[in-house]
Parts: C-alpha cells; sequence; structure tokens
C-alpha cells in the first residue's frame, strides 16, 4: 500500500489533494514549492516537511505526485533525483513517457475544475490512472480508490480525448456564460438571473443524455426567434456569426433525431 | 389577490406550475387543452374543471396563464373569449402588445428550462413580469411572489435580452455538451465521467463571475494543447474551426483582463 507521500507542489490541486489524503490518513512526509513560505505553509497544514530544493526531496516515499502546471513538470522532472517510489503527474494533456526516466511511474489524472475558493470532495472525483507496469497499475488504482468512488484505468489516448471533451464541456460552455453575462451587462441585468438556469442545465445531465436535453429556439427550428436573436446581435458581427454556426449545428442534430425517430 | 386561475395548457410547464401553485393554496378552477385527455389528466391532478373548448373557458377567474409552446399562443389568444381577468403568457421571446385585445394583461414568465423527469422548485426560479398598466403590474408581482424568491419586473427589450443571454448560458452550453459527449462515444468512454466537472463548472458561477472562473488551455495560452486538440479533431474539420473560434475568443477576453490587471 502507498501510505508515505511525498507532494510536488502547493497550488489549488496540490492543496486540496493534500487535505483529502492526511484525511483518509495518508502520511504526507513532504512538500516541495520552488517558493518557500508556498511549501512552509502548506506542509504546515499537512503536518510535513517543506523543501524548495529538488535536490532535498525524501529518496524513500512510496509515492511522488508532481501537482505542477503543465509548463513546470517537464523540469522539475529533469531536476528530480532518482527515487525509488513511483512518480505520477497529474496533467490531463501530457502523456506518461515523460517520465521514463524513473523506475515505476504512472498518471494520477483528478478530472476535475479546482478553485481556491471552494473546496471539492475527493470522493465524487473521477480519477484516470495510467502506469508503466501492471504492479504499479494495481497500486495505484487501490491508493486511487481509497480517496475516489470513480477510479478508470486508461490509456495515454483515451485520457486525451478525454481531456479534449472536458475543453468542450467545461472551459466551452464557461465561454458560453461569459457571453451570456456581457448581453445582461449591456442593460444593466445582474447575471444572477441566469444561475438557475445554468445550474438546472448542467444537473440535467445526471439522468438525462445532452442530445435528448436539447431545448431552444434552434433545436424547436423557430426561424422567428433565431432572425430576432440575429438582428439583436446585429452590432457584434462575430457574435452573431457564433450563433449561426451553433444553431445550424443543433438543427442538424435535431432533424438527425428526427430521422431516427421514425 | 389573483387566487382564482384558468390554465390554459398542459405540458410540462403547465403541469409543474399547476401542482406549485395547488400546493401554496391557489385554486385552480379550469385546465384547458385541445386534447381532450390531457386537460382531464392535468385537471384531475390539480382538482380542477377540464375543458378542450376555448369557447368554455369560464369568465370570471382572476388570471388565465396561458402556458403553450411560441406557435400555439397566437391562435389561442385570437380564439379565446374576451374574459375581464388578467391574461398572460409565458414566453420569452413573444412581445406583450400580442395580447392587446384584452383590458389587462402581461407576461408572466417562469425563467428556467424544464423537463417531464424532474420536478422544480418554482421558489428558486426567477420569474419576470411585464403588464399593461401599474395596477395589474402589481397584482402580477405580489401573485409570482407567493410562488418564488426572485421576482424581476422588466420591459419587452430586457426580456428579450435575458431570453438571447439564455440561449448561450443554456442551450449552447448544452451544445457543448453534446459535443463531449460524442468525442467519448467514438471512444466508448461513458458520458459518465464528465458528468462531475459539468456540474463543478456551472455550480462555481454561483460565487464566481464566469470571467474569473474560466481554465483551460485557450485562457493559459498553451499552444502545444491546443495544437494537439486541433491535430485530434482534424477528422472533422467543422468542429475543428469551432475548437479554433472558441480558443481565439477565450485567448482575446484573457488577454483582455491581463491588461486590466495590469
Amino acid at each position: 500500500m502507498l501510505r508515505n507521500i511525498v507532494l510536488i507542489g502547493s497550488g489549488k490541486l496540490a492543496t486540496q489533494l493534500g487535505s483529502s489524503l492526511v484525511k483518509k490518513g495518508f502520511n504526507i512526509r513532504q512538500v516541495f514549492s520552488r517558493t518557500h513560505c508556498n511549501a512552509e505553509e502548506l506542509a504546515e497544514r499537512l503536518n510535513a516537511y517543506a523543501t524548495d530544493r529538488l535536490s532535498e526531496i525524501q529518496l524513500d516515499a512510496d509515492l511522488y505526485i508532481i501537482a505542477l502546471t503543465d509548463a513546470a513538470i517537464e523540469t522539475t522532472i529533469e531536476q528530480m533525483p532518482k527515487v525509488n517510489g513511483i512518480v505520477v503527474h497529474t496533467a490531463g494533456s501530457l502523456a506518461m513517457d515523460m517520465l521514463g526516466s524513473f523506475e515505476n511511474y504512472g498518471i494520477f489524472y483528478p478530472f476535475q475544475t479546482f478553485s481556491k475558493e471552494r473546496e471539492v470532495d475527493f470522493s465524487e472525483i473521477p480519477i484516470l490512472i495510467e502506469a508503466n507496469g501492471e504492479l504499479v497499475c494495481k497500486k495505484l488504482e487501490s491508493f486511487a480508490k481509497a480517496i475516489s468512488q470513480t477510479v478508470m484505468v486508461c490509456d495515454s489516448n483515451q485520457r486525451q480525448q478525454i481531456h479534449l471533451a472536458a475543453v468542450f464541456a467545461c472551459n466551452f460552455s464557461n465561454h458560453m456564460y461569459v457571453i451570456a453575462e456581457s448581453i445582461l451587462k449591456k442593460y444593466d441585468i445582474s447575471f444572477d438571473v441566469l444561475k438557475p438556469l445554468i445550474k438546472e442545465t448542467a444537473l440535467k445531465t445526471e439522468f438525462l443524455s445532452p442530445v435528448k436535453a436539447q431545448t431552444g429556439p434552434a433545436i424547436r427550428g423557430d426561424k422567428n426567434v433565431i432572425d430576432k436573436h440575429l438582428s439583436m446581435l446585429g452590432g457584434d458581427e462575430e457574435l452573431a456569426e457564433l450563433y449561426s454556426k451553433l444553431t445550424q449545428r443543433i438543427e442538424v442534430l435535431g432533424a438527425r433525431g428526427k430521422l431516427l425517430d421514425e
């Protein structure tokens, strides 16, 4: 069992993951951060040693979790001492091979969006696992299952497809909220009015495939409303074009759905 | 106080609204639907009379709520007897003027997406109100406040802007979920893996403006990941183009945000 852990990073993910692990009885031995006071602050919370030097990383832990930004992971790996424990990174879009200089390595990718303002419940976060050998994979899997209900073993290609899907489902849907907010702002209407709708639209996916949950003028083929909206967006050609594109995509899906129903 | 109500329609909205009103002690006098058995079914649940003829609508109710599809509203209004009570429709995108043949009229627009599968809590649904006179507006407002915590009086233009914003925040964000599901389907990955992320992305808006909540490769300016994603989408030119457009929009917003922060 992987019990003794070195946490490399002190950001949003490292902080939330560290807290969850300590609560579950894991022993965080050491926290590394390039910024000493960040390392100290998190280490204190997790009852661990702090360091700002990769050369000082303890060599005999069971697991090293690199929870850094994508850009920082590569240089960190190069500078890390050759430890014996399992080394994992937490990035959705980076390949596992970059850890190839270690004996035992893999991916531990908590599939969620993290923010400083909000503590998340790790038990509800899917964790995607990949490893360079069966035994390492089994160890990582049982470790992940100790903190999450949903653990998926998948290869780099699957993980990257899931990451791409997440860009649409999370990043781009958030951009739709941004556009909505900007439309309301022009008329001094508070974004609050949209919050229940945004919440319900997301919660619907729990029990209804999004294809079936589609509502709005596009899926109804309501040309009057669509034309009205396009004229309302007339001042912003780029936005009007985006509205048209998305409307056409939904119309096509609607037409296909009808054909399948017949 | 508006206590005696005739409900015109028997669909998702009429059903959920009717149930909420009865729970709050309102008296649903009559339910109209063109399809007699639908009228009967809902009327029975609400302890009301049923009719499938507009000519049989009771003339002395306080409030007539037309909860029909946009397309059905116009012909229904033409065929309704000239009642004395207040007549409202529930459509976000239709003007109030179409009710001009009545003495007292207005809009009662519950701003939410409804599904048969899921009962919603009306107290959390914003209700947008408009009326053809101050007294009618006051009456509608206090009626709406009896079932919802959030009641907004707004004119037709504001309501239509809110409806346009909702197309982005609800209909188009749902389409992003549809795209994500289709990407996963190709690799036999269950959509379930995305659900916690979708939920968290939406719930974040409760306490964080979506502009501040933006994450992902576009806002980080992570060209490696963006190029990788575009090559993964290579087989679907239209989708790759959509990815590019949305990425560019987010990059521009990110650049503007940085300028503002400096």
